[in-house]
């Protein structure tokens, strides 16, 4: 804990880099860590109070297997929840009630005795809440993954009082739930209401664009479903699985916020915590855990630099100048960390020291996306000094910046094909090209033209996440690729909808309905901020 | 419900039964069934405010088969307690605590991240609750009993944050705990404290007499903290199991707080209690269900006609007499039902529409044992009446108290040996002399005869519970055998003393381990009200 202002320099561990850069009085900068704590309570002070309302069962469904449906699980409807407190319960029944949409919040049993004598003993069940079928279709104790089988949400309750009303005390992330009554008080049970006490910032989700059809409006739907879900406390990623607060998902809430809630004291709120989390060597964390208190903090090095175009767009959204005063060093002391591994060509060389994520894909070369991140974060921070009134540093940023690009297009780039080569073998990707359209170092024309090389390139690097997906809509969106952009949309996250999704999912691949890279596809999220995006571009393709 | 005063009197039910009675003056009562609910709301007004302690564990053991052990199982300490903030857990690991003592009261638990990288998963634990070690040495999923899986105390919990407190919500009986580690969030947990928080309305036992050698406090020990844990809300047959107010088990339980926790307004509390839970016909019942309002309610013929017993003793130990005045008729109406069944020879035929216990003992015939509960509470009823100031309906009450007991001795009854034979296989018991000699059918002496006779017949049906084993002890107490009176309490509860117990065992049949009339062991209750009479007797004999 840093309790009197520091002037943080980068670290002296630049003298281990082999290849300097030439001019090093780009990292001066003046950030005073000891607004830490102003930062968090900032944060702190703008907590939500959540809104909270019942949604009842749509109906009760069975689920069999189908070579059709995802994860081969399809349902079909057996009886109206109507018909819920006309049925009887004995040891070893189970239904499942579906929703009829993905919510966030408890669930609240009302059960009694039904017929026979009611021995006082107590009722013991095993709850799975599931976001697709596939969750509350297979028995839980058969997880295999890598992360926690804990996330996987299946509990059972023992019941010592009928009648009576119960709230199971989680929170879970669901469209279906199943219950199974182990065993009875020798007497049947009846359910005399099963709801699910949805919370959130936001609930009512805007209404589509009237011009839509129905594809459309059922994209943009779920994705604004999505990040309602996502809206609780703070923005998380995921109300199933991880519930922390991510840098990179964060940015891409924030635009799809901007052009539906339009909560922008909830970004506020999530961009002072990540603040308020900084490193004490002055790195923003990539993700911090917030329920109850910050724990833990990932550094991913690509989300830090993505701090500061969050910032700016946050400035230009909610025109709130403060905040951008406020956290400015601190955007712009993200560069510092990368600065001193950028070689005398103006090529950086990830140092393998933080985690660079770009995409959930291991044989992708992270080099030039990086690159790309680099300048195009930068050009970004010159824009938010610009708009907050100047800076003396702007020209040698903006001669950073172009030093970058220029080296890019100097030893990277093939001007016939306008494709851009990363690392030792040259490797071809989405991921590249995504980004240095993003950062414009290739023109309109030259992205035009790379995105088509990129099509026709077997071998290329494809996205593997929704997250990646969305910078390369983005890249074809910035060269005004309009209707690609919509053929996009209606087919990777159309294809989500048309398998069913009301929220889109952390991880798709079409025809790999098991791929998962937690080791078991129960731990995917399937209700993920940082698939909800595809709003954000059909409210701008208008 | 009834609202108005209704005058009952003995059903029509009589004219059905073959064998009549002569004189139906007998029958003439006048129980005003519209004090029910006055009754209820005078238990109701002596809710207890419950004690709450702490109880650390002492010690982690491991159990292991051996063939000595009750149930096989034998614990051995592995650690000591003050080590568990030293240990740390990964999933599946397990360790299992003794508290030292058997409790009732809630599992807190505070736990926090040990080494690695907390990942903010959520954890997952079973937790398995046991008064005795093969409670949490089995899985309970293996359960195949008849009552209710949900009587065994195990439960699966996914706790959110760390570190944190975390208290159970449900209440157990326990001295053993088992906690496994399902998963963890990535790094290892460590529990920094694991405690019960008793409960109950007397926390401390009073002290063994000077005069007892080391086996009788240890029995009296285990007998009084019986009592202890199931003075709850109410006077509970038992915390794990039931959780009842049986009028058979509130009996002994008054009888041992005479000479132990004295607290007599917890037994009116449940003796109004009872009657607030009358049937519309105006029987008592033999249980009733508490929690948190009265449910179910169990016909139990011998258990209403000791209604009368108890209420007697409770004016006789408390010094209250307004209580025995305002039941005295519900007392009296008790009879009324049996009655229509004694024939012309003074004979009582069990109509067989209630249930009548005497003991868990599907051999037993029950003839003679009702006979005599019936002319022992009879003359508990002239006695509550010559406490209470007299009334006109004794000497009929007396008459026929006297001409049943007469008619035992004629049709029943071997001078020689002293025995009373039951039914018409002419069935030898300790149920029936036990209860001949507590209602003074047999003098002192014809009853220590026919103890030594029941004692030399084979085939005669012994007790199988605690409960007739109270009676058969009361039996050689009433005629001066006070040391046979200590020999059977060293020989059947210094036998459970022996197998470690400090609470005393529902069932306890010596060389019959795994004997449950529940189908599963487990689901015997361990700490049990019937089984706490020692003391009562170790406290008399003195």
């Amino acid at each position: 804990m840093l309790n009197s202002p520091v002037a943080l320099r980068a670290k002296s561990n630049k003298q281990s880099c082999q290849q300097k850069i030439k001019k090093q009085k780009h990292v001066t900068t003046n950030l005073d860590l000891s607004r830490k704590d102003f930062w968090r309570e900032r944060g702190e002070a703008l907590k939500p109070k959540l809104k909270h309302w019942i949604v009842k069962p749509i109906e009760a469904v069975t689920i069999y297997e189908s070579s059709e449906a995802w994860q081969k699980c399809k349902t079909e409807p057996i009886w109206q929840s109507q018909d819920l407190n006309k049925r009887l319960w004995q040891s070893g029944d189970s239904f499942i009630l579906d929703f009829g949409e993905t919510l966030v919040g408890k669930i609240k049993l009302n059960l009694c005795p039904g017929k026979g004598i009611h021995n006082g003993a107590p009722i013991r069940l095993s709850l799975i809440a599931g976001e697709l079928p596939y969750d509350v279709d297979k028995e839980p104790d058969s997880y295999s993954g890598g992360l926690s089988r804990a996330w996987l949400q299946d509990e059972t309750v023992n019941i010592d009082i009928l009648p009576g009303e119960y709230i199971l005390p989680r929170r879970y992330s669901l469209r279906y739930l199943k219950i199974k009554i182990i065993s009875e008080p020798r007497c049947s049970i009846k359910f005399t209401d099963i709801s699910i006490i949805a919370e959130g910032v936001e609930e009512h989700i805007p209404e589509p664009l009237e011009q839509w059809d129905e594809q459309l409006a059922n994209i943009d739907n779920a994705g604004l479903r999505t990040l309602r879900n996502c809206m609780q406390d703070f923005f998380e990623d995921g109300p199933k699985r991880d519930r922390r607060l991510w840098l990179g998902d964060l940015r891409l809430q924030a635009l799809v916020n901007a052009v539906s809630f339009k909560r922008f004291d909830q970004v506020e709120r999530s961009i002072w915590l990540l603040a308020g989390g900084v490193f004490e060597d002055g790195m923003v964390p990539g993700a911090i855990f917030l329920y109850d208190k910050p724990v833990g903090g990932n550094r991913v090095i690509d989300y830090s630099l993505l701090f500061t175009p969050m910032l700016l767009e946050h400035v230009q959204f909610s025109d709130n100048k403060e905040i951008g005063r406020e956290l400015f060093e601190l955007a712009a002391f993200q560069f510092s960390f990368l600065r001193p591994y950028i070689d005398n060509k103006h090529i950086l060389h990830d140092p393998g020291k933080w985690w660079t994520f770009i995409d959930h894909c291991k044989p992708l070369d992270r080099q030039m996306p990086l690159q790309a991140i680099y300048i195009y974060c930068l050009k970004a921070l010159i824009k938010l000094a610009q708009l907050l009134g100047g800076d003396e540093r702007i020209p040698e940023w903006q001669e950073e910046a172009n030093a970058m690009a220029r080296a890019v297009r100097k030893y990277h780039f093939d001007p016939k094909t306008c494709m851009i080569f990363s690392g030792p073998k040259q490797q071809q990707s989405s991921a590249t090209i995504a980004w240095m359209i993003a950062a414009e170092v290739l023109t309109k024309a030259e992205g035009k033209r790379a995105l088509e090389t990129l099509e026709n390139t077997s071998e290329a690097i494809l996205p593997n996440s929704p997250y990646l997906q969305h910078y390369l809509l983005n890249a074809y969106f910035k060269c005004g690729e309009n209707a690609k952009v919509e053929a996009m949309i209606r087919n990777y996250w159309g294809a989500m909808v048309n398998y069913g999704a009301d929220t889109f999912w952390e991880i798709f691949r079409p025809g790999e309905d098991f791929f998962s890279p937690y080791g078991d596809v129960r731990n995917n999220s399937s209700c993920h901020a940082w698939s909800c995006t595809p709003s954000y571009f059909l409210r701008n393709l208008k």
